[in-house]
Formats: structure tokens, sequence, C-alpha cells
């Protein structure tokens, strides 16, 4: 395509493409927007390499189009939502208005990993909001699809609400704060459950103890137990872990034990396959639970392990120099793009200080200014309501101009932030694990009727086209 | 835990760990081993850089420890299923011997490795074997769990029979064939869809037009028809994409009005959320699709995102230098280890040339020298049979011999064939997509007989412990 468009002079017109999902994942009310720090450094390195233009060269591209790729570099503007914003389905993420060569070469990698990362972020918050106050640790890498969603993925997840992680090198490159147990494996090189406790005691001052090898009431607790009783003040028996069998009779019965030998602030930390749902099953059987393991369900978003965001062309610039408004057409309706440079706006009411809904206007509108702002279902249009008293908070932000990186890059602590004060705008009903109410999204008048023009232009120019 | 056997003194104990799951993913009745190649690269370059370095250090690990890991290397025996061996649940695909603490170390990453690229060798092959002779591309990129699963994924793909991929770079890097067609984009740049075809066409001599940007059968097909015509022999009309809509429907209808403008060898090429599932209903109506392009469903493994693959330690040096065989127990039974050293065959029938099921032996065991192989089901013991006349190959290959790469890495090629053979010594009831036979994989007597023997063993101990 992009030679296409090089070989016909199309290679340096104007186009805008937008980010976006149709479907919030796991029925979730809310999504956590994540991928923009990765995206940076994509644009920042994008180019190709020398090797890249011997590959393509065996595979038969032009001398004068390779010359051309490479000196390519990413010269475009990005507008974003920050990562950690709160988005909701058919909202634009970003915005890219680059040379459409450009932008088309990489639409690929930015759907890659603003679907993954967005999705993970989404699938922490999920279930940050059934653990409530207690801790959640990430535990994934083994099971994360290959090394970058370790990583990336984990990150995320601490954006979004996690407290830590088992993955060191996530701690190494982002400054997440590492945590973990020992594991099976331990015991069973000591051959001696007791024998091995203590050694693990000897060398860590924080000692949680893995229970469950050979037998977690019989043998892991009674021997944890007893190695704390005899280390006394030399270490911090911070608990015991849990990762088998049925996690809500062993926390009572474990609790009830070190509650009995003195232990009454040794937590509790479970793991095993855990996810919203367990973990609201297990609170609701009142198990004697602190910390949460969760491994494979967040790494890999195990109910739902992609989000569908594409990257839609919405303007080109035509043979004049004018930009023109661009339509994606379909039989599925909800595969019509909305065609038109927009603004995403958060509209927060002055008084609850909680959000009414959000607005997609068109570049030029300003409804900060409105007294009365119409909103409406851009699908039930008789679902509509006026807004007064409120504040509209555009949600994108400059990232590149013309090339340039513009935008600080906050540290992972003030997204985490950023996070919490973006759901504490939310309503609890936008936010419950089981059937959140809608969020509204409306589009202001001039986008609709913009949308329906263009579907019009369309359908006349298919029938003329055929007659 | 590492830093534990370090300062005991166990550091250097030898350690045999294995590699295996539990359950074969998507209820397939089989699974293909992938991931060698990645893990072969992971341990020739295991090593901890300056930084890594530097963050323990800060992170309290001591200078003592830290002077250990600066020249740790892997110097340990690997021994591994060959990439695209066929795999079932709970046989080992991999046994490393090494020194307690490399084993430990590098534990994280083989599982993250095998586990994803295992469950999408595995998913590639069960849609394969619904797709049939027909071509089967790899068009997930967009989608996958960030970028080293779009390059694993693809190669992991392709292995098992796949025939080309959209993903440029793994093109690049493994050699695997890239094809592809425009995207709904290139249409919408022209704001004109005969006109965007015609002007792909001045650039490519192969041609797939992608029909649904804004109405398949009333633009999309009669413009690609008209390109078709007007280019002739200029360029080569390969066929027609359908992105959206009724698949069956639209490549009926699609078929027709190709056949009757005189491209009976147009192929369509179809995707969209494509799966085993839908693939068998597609085909079932009678669509007429040539070419099936697979994404989201494939690379991330979409119904069964994770494989359960475990590391678990099976024997252990003891104080006098001599090694004990290792047991993890749980009260979950399908999470009871086997322990000891152990082979695994798969006993060929020598008449009918297909398999009679797997034989998991300990490592002194000679079961190709045996009249008469009693193969016995490892849970359901009275489940038993006889086989006679068979060869038993073993699967497992030398691939490091203390820290020596001593494999010659098959190419892409090699590996394809490969799984064809392995496939065809198969019974087809094993490979239909629902409701497979359950593969017969038996543990000799002798196996079997150690396992209950260290079940008791631990069985005596904790009593006594608590005693």
């Amino acid at each position: 395509m992009t030679q296409v468009y090089w070989q016909d002079g199309m290679h340096n017109r104007k186009a805008v493409f937008e980010v976006y999902f149709r479907k919030l994942p796991f029925h979730n009310g809310f999504a956590v927007f994540a991928g923009l720090e990765h995206v940076i450094r994509f644009l920042h390195g994008f180019r190709f390499s020398e090797s890249d233009l011997d590959y393509l060269r065996e595979d038969g591209y032009s001398d004068g189009f390779l010359e051309y790729l490479r000196t390519l570099r990413f010269t475009g503007t990005l507008r974003s939502m920050k990562e950690g914003e709160i988005v909701f389905a058919n909202e634009p993420m970003m915005r890219i208005e680059a040379p459409l060569a450009e932008a088309q070469l990489i639409e690929t990698a930015i759907l890659n990993i603003v679907n993954y990362q967005t999705l993970i972020a989404t699938k922490a918050a999920r279930i940050k909001q059934v653990v409530g106050e207690e801790l959640s640790m990430e535990f994934g890498t083994r099971r994360a699809q290959e090394m970058d969603a370790a990583i990336w993925g984990t990150r995320a997840a601490y954006l979004a609400g996690f407290e830590a992680t088992s993955n060191v090198r996530a701690g190494k490159l982002f400054g997440i704060p590492v945590a973990g147990t020992h594991a099976h494996s331990m015991v069973q090189a000591y051959r001696d459950e007791y024998k091995a406790f203590a050694k693990y005691a000897e060398t860590h001052k924080d000692c949680v103890f893995l229970v469950d090898t050979y037998d977690t009431l019989n043998s892991g607790v009674p021997n944890a137990i007893k190695v704390a009783n005899e280390f006394g003040g030399r270490i911090n028996f911070l608990g015991i872990r849990l990762d088998s069998g049925d996690l809500a009779f062993l926390s009572k019965e474990a609790r009830r034990m070190l509650d009995a030998a003195g232990y009454p602030n040794a937590k509790i930390y479970a793991s095993n396959d855990l996810d919203e749902q367990t973990i609201i099953n297990l609170k609701a059987q009142g198990a004697k639970i602190d910390v949460w393991g969760i491994g494979t369900k967040l790494i890999t978003a195990y109910d739902q392990p992609a989000l569908g965001a594409v990257y839609k062309l919405i303007a080109i610039e035509d043979e004049n120099g004018s930009m023109a408004d661009t339509i994606k057409i379909s039989s599925n309706p909800e595969k019509i793009s909305t065609p038109g440079l927009k603004r995403v706006y958060r509209i927060v009411n002055q008084t609850s200080g909680k959000s009414e809904g959000d607005y997609i206007a068109l570049e030029h509108e300003e409804p900060q200014n409105e007294e009365r702002l119409h909103m409406f279902h851009p699908v039930h249009t008789y679902l509509s309501k006026y807004a007064t008293g409120f504040e509209a908070r555009e949600l994108h932000h400059a990232i590149f101009e013309n090339g340039s990186l513009v935008y600080q890059i906050p540290s992972l602590y003030e997204i985490r932030e950023f996070v919490k004060a973006n759901l504490n705008v939310l309503w609890d009903e936008y936010k419950r694990t089981l059937n959140p109410a809608e969020y509204p999204v409306s589009l202001s008048q001039a986008c609709w009727d913009n949308k329906m023009r263009r579907i019009e232009e369309v359908r006349t120019k298919v029938k003329i086209s055929m007659a």
C-alpha cells in the first residue's frame, strides 16, 4: 500500500487516523487507557534498518521506493489520552495526523501496543474493584504470551492499581515494587519443609512461607509457626501463602492457627488461578485472605484476551490541499466509522464533581462555552438529556507535534494517582463488575449530522457508479 | 531463593526439573510442542548485565552473591522434544539437569516461552485440521499480546501448518512467506473504490482487492471485475477479500459474479474473527472461500489463552552426592508430580505405522527391548493393554550438554515436515476437533511403583513430624 501511495505521489498527503474500540471488554463499565509510553518509544525509534531494506529489496521493492523508506521518520502529530485515562467504546483514544504513508506504516504497531496494554489495565482495574483495600500482586509472567507481554502487562496492571509484581525485570525497568515468595521447589530441594523454611529465614528478614507443598494444615502452617517461634525477632514473619486446595476453608483454618500461635498480624497470601469472580466468591464465603496473587487470568485477560481496537481514516487531504472527511461503511452497523476531526470531552458536573457522560464534538466546536449541552445516545437518539453547570474536560493532549515529542512523560506514580482521581469522577454504578450501568457517550449534533451526510454521500456514489 | 541456596552452599547441587502441562488446551486431542528455538537463544545468552547487578544491589543483595551472579552462565544439560513434536498431558516436554541455582533462575523464562508457543502451534494445527487443503494465513499482529507474541506466535502458526503471514517482520526474521491485501483505508484515501483498485493494479502484479469498504456486492466485486477487465494480462487477478458481513452468503454471490465475468480461478479470501468453529460452519453452509485469514482467535488462542505448563523438581543431589527423587503432593490429585528421571517413548505399531500410545519409563528401562509392553492408564489403572510388534521411539533429544549446544537447529521447513509426519502417526480419532478420543499415555510399572512409594514416604514423614 505504501508503495502504491509513493508511486502515485500520494504518500505525503496529510491523513488523519483515530484509534478506538467498539465494545468494552469483560462486560465492564469502563476501560483504562494504557500503552502511550510504549507508543512514544516506538514512534521515536521508527525507522527502517539496512537489513530491513535488504529484506524488502529481495522481496522485489524498487530502489527508488527503498531510498524513500531509508530516510523515513515519524514527522506527524499525535494527540492522545494520557495513560490512565478512563475510556469508553467508540471514543478516539489517539489521533494521528501525518503524511499518509507514515500514518499507515505505524498502524499495526500502535494497535498491537494499545490493544494489549489497555486490555490489561482494564482487567487489573476491574479486579481491583473487587479486591478493594487489600493488596494485589501480579504473578503471571510464566503464563504471559511471550516476554513483552510479561513486561508491559505488569506495568499496565501496576498503573491501574496493583501494588507489586513478582517480575524482577519489570521491577528494574519501571521501578515497580517486587514481591513474591519462595516456590514449592525450595521445599522439595531441602526434602524437608521445616528445614527449607528455616534456611529461608536465615537469609531473609521478611518471610512469607509457601505452605502447601505437602499438606497445608498438618505440615505447612505448623512448620511456618515453628520457624517463626524459633527465629523470633530475627525475622519479620509476614505470613504464609496458600497456592492450592480449598482456599476458603484453608484460609479460615490457617487464620485460626496463626492467631492461636500469637501471630494475628501474619498475613495470608493466596494464589491459584484467581480472578474477580473467584475473589468475590471467596470473600462471600468469609475467606481470610489478606494479599491476592493474580497470575494467568490477569496477564492474559483470560476471559477476553483481545481488545478490538481499530485504526480508521477519518479525513484526508484532497487534490486541492483541503481536508476531506472519510467514512467506512459496513453491513455491520457498529462497524461504520464516524468521520471528521473530533475532540472528546468529559462533562463533569461542577456541584457533584461526578461525570454526566462524555461528549464527542467536531474540532471547531466549543462545548465548554455552552450553557446547556444536549447529550444524546448516538444509536438510540431519543435517549437524551441536557447538562448544565458542567466543566468540559478535554481528554486529548499533544504528544508529538510535527515529529517532535512535546509531552513530558509522567512517572508511573503520577499515572497511578491519575487513575484513582479519574475513577473518583465516575459514579459507582459504572464501576460495579456485574451489569454496570451504560455510561453515556454522546456525539454533538454537528458531529452526528456530519456522519449522516457522509453515509448518504457514499450511498449516492455507489448507486451512481453502479447505474 | 537463589540467595538461600548460595548462602547455604546448596547452589551447585545437581537438580533435575521437568516441563509439562496437565491438560490439553481447547479440548483438543493433542498438542504441538513449540518454543525450543527461543529457549535455546535464551539459554545461550543467559547472564546478568551490570545494570541488572546494580539494580539487585540497590535491592539489598550482598556483594558476594552478586559476584557469584556476575559470572553465572547456563552450564547444564537440556533434553527436549524437537519443535513440532506431538505432545500430550503429563508428558515431560523438556528436562533440565543443572546446578540448582541455575535451573531455578531459568524457570520463568522457559515456561513463558514454551507455554505460549506450544499453545499457538496447537491452536494453528487445530484450525488447520478444519481448513484442510485450502490456504490459511496468519493475520493477527494488531491483536497479539504485545510485540514478541506477534513474532513468535506467527512462527508457531507457520510451523504447525499455516502457509503465510501478514507480519513482514516475522517474514524477515524467520523466512515465513508474507502475504496480505490492502486495507479499507486505501479505498478511503482515494475516496473512490474503483480508482483505488486501479492504482493498486498499476503497482502490483499480483492483485487481491478488499471489496467491503462500501458495499460488497453492489460496489466492491463489480469494481474488482472492472479493474481486472481493464488491466487484463498486465496483472494476476488473484481474487478478492471479504472482511465483514455474512461471509457464507457474500462468498457464494461473489463466486457467481466472478465466474460469470470469466474469472473462475480468482480466489475468495475471507477474514473477520474466524476460528475453527466459524470455519466448520461456513463450510457446512457451502461458503465459497478459498483462502482463510485468521487473526485474533489464533494469535491470542482466544478460547483458552494460557497453557498451564509447569516446571517441577523431580530429583536432587543429596548431601552424599547421590540423586534422590522428589515429589510435590497436593490435595488436587492432578497436581501431584511424578518423581524421578524419566524418558518418553511413542509406541508405534510396525504394521500399521500408527501409534498405540506413549509410554513414560524410568531412565534405566529399555522398553524397546520388551516383547510385550504393558500399557495402563496412570489414573484408571484397570484400563490396560499389551503392545507387541512395536517400535519405541524416544521423544527427547540432547540439546545442551554441560552448557554446550550439541543440537543442530532444524530449518522451519524441516519442522513443518516433521509436524506433518508426526500427525500421520496419529489415528484420525485423536485429531478431530470435537470430542477427540483420549490418547493413551502410560507410566511404566516401575515408574508408577516409584511414584506410589514417594507419596507414601511423604505421608509417613508428615505424620512423624507432626507427632
